[in-house]
């Protein structure tokens, strides 16, 4: 089992976890049947497809390969049926999601240097990829995107990406740098939920205190 | 006139109500000339030009025809001057959106094959060119997506859509297919606004009913 | 210096004026430095981003020049940092912000025509140009977009492009039409900002006349 096979089996597992946490979110919203499966397929492909249709690659990475929406959908039945257990079992799901963005980010700034973009454009596109599932859905939910306000989540997906870039400009091999980035997107975003590290914020007095 | 004539002939009708409906949304948000205007267009063609993004048929649908624009002004217009009598005329309005969700399924789904999109692609995009623009409206409102919530909406497009699909592959004529397809879409919403069937949701216990 | 030289320069201006508003939002919202980053970054490049994903002209303009993240996330860092003395400047931004929205519209206008749109595209495209990055922004943090809802400042791109086209097809010169056109832009924001003017609105009773 080479490099690329361990990613393809990895982005099954992000593709599936993020459907299942978009699907347990908008069942909290007392979304329909046809509303869960949407947000979760939404949840799961909405990050590569924002990269897609910004790096003018088309169609969409789903349409050439719609097996992904089967695995969202499968998530989204899994989030339906087993909810009561999943959400006793959040933990372990967050764990998941953490490597699912590991495998996202990753993949996403393989995609952007593989239409030849600037180096700083593949950074962004390693984040974009692995954040902005979770961004639209939280805007389809009417909710202020979380990502966008807490935890070290998308910061770890910038160093990832950028760790990523950095190794193969220093001559690394492409599996070995693709490993090495995911496992420091994945070490940052553990570390952040274990020692529960709030994101970095610029320091300021705030109305509270003042007054 | 034949079936290509109808269906030109119904997407203007469909594109009528749709910004209609946006238009209302706008007045009723206090919304500004430009911003009714807006929103009337984004409601009347927000799900086709997604679908053609997502299916990288450039430039979108009502670049190459402008007209589309101008319909949806005139939609606008006709909201926003006859609000008060549309208000009470709720019924026929919500009648003549089956219609545009009929229309708009199956010429989704025909988009998609016409760029040999996969099959359960083509469903898909029944369903997004007939609902999207109405969830980009309520996004850009800051409402949550009616659509996803309730009512048999949503549903009827992927029914519509599906029948589409099998007409095609059990050898129907292309017209024919059509037909069937967008009226079987609007007797599924009709019977929905008549019988006021909500969608299916995965029965579980409320907190309401546990408390 | 040529006009086209200033228009580069008033583009840069324009970006990071957009970035500090976008930022300014994001502070105020409480958004981690990633959330002000991007939001900074969206606003700026956001309305030039649809555009051209609409008229299909790939990559998007920043992918081909990055200098545009920087610009954004220089606007993002001055806005963290000044964030006290600049919302003592609030008069400040709002002029520069006018400069913005002008030099957008023309430039709006101006890719679309490049890519042979018809008139009324390169109109509404200008318009798209100058107001999507503030109400991509608005939907990012959950907020109704101002922009649709009050101020001349949407109505003030889309008669500026609308003179910007008016004048191309009256045999000007495409320097002088697109001066003068921004210039007409700016003017009508600036009325409408030096006298309060508020957006134009359909008359109707209220609720609360009628009661």
């Amino acid at each position: 089992m080479d490099t690329a096979q361990i990613f393809a089996a990895l982005t099954i597992v992000g593709l599936f976890v993020f459907a299942i946490s978009g699907a347990l979110t908008a069942l909290r919203n007392d979304m329909d049947l046809f509303g869960v499966g949407m947000i979760a397929f939404v949840t799961g492909v909405g990050g590569g497809t924002i990269r897609d249709v910004l790096l003018g690659s088309f169609p969409v990475w789903w349409i050439a390969d719609p097996n992904a929406i089967f695995i969202c959908l499968a998530g989204a039945a899994v989030a339906t049926l087993a909810q009561p257990i999943l959400t006793s079992r959040l933990n372990a799901l967050i764990w998941a999601d953490a490597m699912g963005l590991a495998v996202f980010t990753v993949l996403g700034a393989q995609a952007a240097l593989a239409v030849e973009a600037p180096l700083v454009i593949a950074i962004f596109m390693g984040a974009v990829t692995a954040t902005f599932g979770g961004i639209v859905r939280d805007v389809l939910l009417n909710e202020a995107p979380l990502i966008l306000k807490q935890d070290i989540y998308a910061t770890a997906a910038l160093i990832g990406a950028s760790a990523y870039i950095g190794l193969l400009s220093l001559g690394a091999g492409s599996a070995l740098a693709a490993v090495l980035a995911a496992v420091l997107t994945f070490a940052i975003r553990g570390g952040a939920i274990l020692f529960n590290i709030p994101s970095p914020k610029y320091a300021r007095p705030r109305k509270s205190e003042l007054e």
